[in-house]
């Protein structure tokens, strides 16, 4: 059983669009805002670097109560002490990364669509996962890697297939977190629209907003 | 005290060279020809594809007494049950992996110069080291992101700094082997020596007897 954690607003960092205002700063503004989930997501970074930043982030995050996530490498999320790890398709299988993180870290996964979440193209066990993350909702210059965009859609088509908690991804600004959580989904995850965004914070409050009110 | 491990010819794969033979294919004809030491390296590789790889060659090397070091990644190292691993001065510190692998896993560390050696270039605290991989010895064009090459005498350099095994990387061919070797290096490191060779068994034969013949 992992420890509990809140995906209304899920933050995941882009080491490109934070670069201006730095790392700590934006997600120090955004989790004032009301983000409630942080995941460091920086595939080009080596381990070491990207331990600095986890553990600067976790004494940053820890005392708020917010958990940190790691992006695909669970051996930099335990050494870092994060909370957990988000996983891709093409990432160290859930069951794998579970054996190494232990029962309480949570555990996330990326699923493009219903085919991917039932494991039919990939034949991934999902048992040892907290969460999906489903997307891209919309299409998007973030992820170089991302599938084709699903919609609201495609996160209700995913809903009705799970009990597990959701959290869709791609794309997403106020107006469309309220369409993605009528969809069925527990929250929003977003790069851009608070990485990018003049004011963070602001941004921040604003999707909550905006998922609060689809609620 | 980490597992006992044998220096002397030490093979670190590359996809791109091993990729019409096969990985396997390639790692079991070089270790028929008196490889001592196997390290899977692919930088490019997700998660997933690492462990598949990681796996398959511990379930060849395991019955042959040949550990298996996997390039950069503890998690992928504990999951696939590897011996060790191996960490350029980019990656995860030696003593964050050594946390994470335990005491009995191998832990290597490329240095590229004494000065790198002593850490004052990087802070890079040795003591968790159970080898050091020294070079470029020669310039190459396998490693993209690797330094000046050293020469015998770079080698020879380090070997006055530290009583660690240390093995000799970059460019190694039959007749720097033996250079290397008696620049005090406890073996080779080598990866289109073999790797791109007509026949990596007959390859590995060759610079196991030059190496031999230099000690």
């Amino acid at each position: 059983m992992s420890r509990p954690f809140d995906l209304t607003l899920y933050l995941v960092t882009d080491p490109r669009l934070v670069a201006e205002r730095g790392l700590l700063a934006t997600v120090e503004a955004a989790v004032k805002g009301g983000v409630t989930l942080v995941q460091l997501r920086d595939p080009d970074a080596h381990g070491r670097a990207l331990v600095e930043q986890a553990r600067a982030l976790k004494a940053l995050l820890a005392p708020l109560g917010i958990p940190l996530i790691v992006n695909d490498r669970v051996d930099v999320a335990v050494a870092a002490d994060a909370d957990g790890v988000h996983l891709g398709q093409d990432d160290m299988s859930p069951a794998d990364a579970r054996a190494l993180l232990g029962p309480e870290r949570i555990l996330g996964l990326s699923v493009g669509n219903p085919a991917e979440f039932a494991g039919s193209s990939s034949g991934i066990d999902i048992g040892a996962v907290d969460y999906l993350g489903v997307g891209p909702v919309k299409a998007t210059g973030t992820k170089k890697d991302a599938g084709a965009a699903i919609g609201a859609a495609g996160v209700a088509a995913v809903r009705a297939l799970t009990r597990r908690p959701i959290v869709g991804i791609g794309g997403i600004d106020g107006a469309l977190a309220g369409e993605v959580i009528r969809a069925g989904a527990d929250g929003v995850a977003v790069v851009s629209a608070i990485c990018a965004a003049p004011d963070p914070e602001h941004a921040a409050r604003a999707l909550l907003s905006a998922v609060t009110a689809a609620r």
